[in-house]
């Protein structure tokens, strides 16, 4: 897909630990996943080259599937740029695929839908292979309860009261395509899909649904505290390390 | 178990990240683990309590299975000890297991074989989530011939040929229980038990594995080497992150 001007847009999947990074997004004197790509970039470009992320993940979260592009004049191929930016980057970020993409891609706009999951582990004590990727819920969690409370997140709702009050999102409805909770011994996985998230959402999601299963809320709460549209209806916001973002999917790719 | 002088020794089964400490063993100025377990019993016990350990394991290298024991002057149970410690300890450290020993049992003479695995993952690009566990070879290897190469470890050898030079140990005879190679899709792991391992006897038999994999040696040059007795016919030492103390054996415990 070599254009007249000699430049070529690239599709990146990329996966992160989050751990080490204030989120996604470039932030002045932070290491960030974007401020990583962009300096790995500019080496092999020898100029600034700007990365566009379908979504931006906070301080702490994980991503299996994050989708970016990026522009580049160059004779590069797509593996040729692959490589390159893994002998660069620091071993937490990998970009896992590389592919070039139509001119008129783009990552946010075109993605039809997002899945994101959000691991708590209930055990009394938390593996130093598991601590950095799950939240430590001291205690056992009714799960058929908070399963059941999940399911209360489907279809269209205003999700007002599970977005983080600085949020300056006006539209603040979403289509929740899937939304269930799956467990493996101690460790609980809830999972959700949506045409898009708004800030804190999935945590804070995670949060009321750890509420369910402590038994401060019943399932049935759910629909009421989304009908509030007020986040103080809703439980506390989970810690980042527990979340990844999943997938982004796309037409027909 | 409680002793006319009050003192109980505590057996602990310890996991952890070895990622960012220098090892097991405490040394002055670097964070180890046997230091960090100390430091934690000091704020418990108000006085220095010794950790003794299983083993020794290097800089980077991880545990499943950790022993220890310690010796304190407590009206504790081990179920306080072992939430007492892990609230201390940094998350990449976690005591598992606590329970009282008699006063008899020693970690390292008593006992009877260790198990350790490696891992060496073969793909071209490694998952964030994997790397700090594993060693990354960016090429196929033959896995089969590796396989039938780690055969060669199994039964009483003198390994002085996989032993670190700088070790003081005399008798270099171990006996070899179980050696062998498992594959899951690009991910290698070789287990070896023995009665006893020498320093960087697994990391230097994992890297002559990885040698055979690569066709630079073929199976048959294992007892060939072996039989030389010199470090210089083996392979290299592969690297700490992809080594696991998985198992330490006792007698009827």
């Amino acid at each position: 897909m070599a254009r007249a001007d000699g430049m070529k847009k690239f599709r990146i999947l990329v996966q992160y630990d989050g751990t080490a990074y204030h989120g996604w997004q470039v932030q002045p004197g932070e290491a960030t996943i974007q401020g990583e790509l962009e300096a790995a970039l500019e080496r092999i470009a020898g100029a600034p080259v700007p990365v566009t992320g379908a979504g931006r993940t906070d301080a702490g979260v994980h991503a299996l599937g994050q989708v970016a592009v990026l522009d580049l004049e160059t004779r590069m191929t797509a593996g040729e740029l692959l490589r390159a930016l893994n002998s660069m980057l620091p071993r937490d970020i990998r970009v896992v695929e590389a592919a070039e993409a139509s001119p008129e891609f783009h990552p946010r706009y075109d993605a039809l839908s997002k899945i994101y999951y959000y691991q708590v582990f209930t055990g009394p004590v938390i593996s130093p292979f598991l601590q950095r990727h799950a939240h430590h819920h001291r205690w056992p969690l009714d799960h058929r309860q908070m399963d059941q409370a999940a399911k209360q997140f489907l279809g269209r709702h205003d999700f007002t009261a599970f977005c983080a009050a600085d949020s300056d999102v006006k539209d603040k409805v979403r289509q929740v395509a899937v939304a269930g909770l799956f467990r493996r011994d101690d460790l609980l996985v809830f999972v959700v899909e949506a045409d898009g998230f708004l800030k804190q959402m999935v945590r804070t999601m995670a949060g009321t649904l750890i509420e369910v299963g402590r038994g401060k809320l019943g399932p049935d709460d759910l629909l009421r505290i989304i009908a509030s549209r007020d986040r103080a209806q809703a439980g506390p916001t989970a810690p980042a390390r527990g979340l990844f973002l999943y997938r982004v999917n796309y037409q027909a790719n």
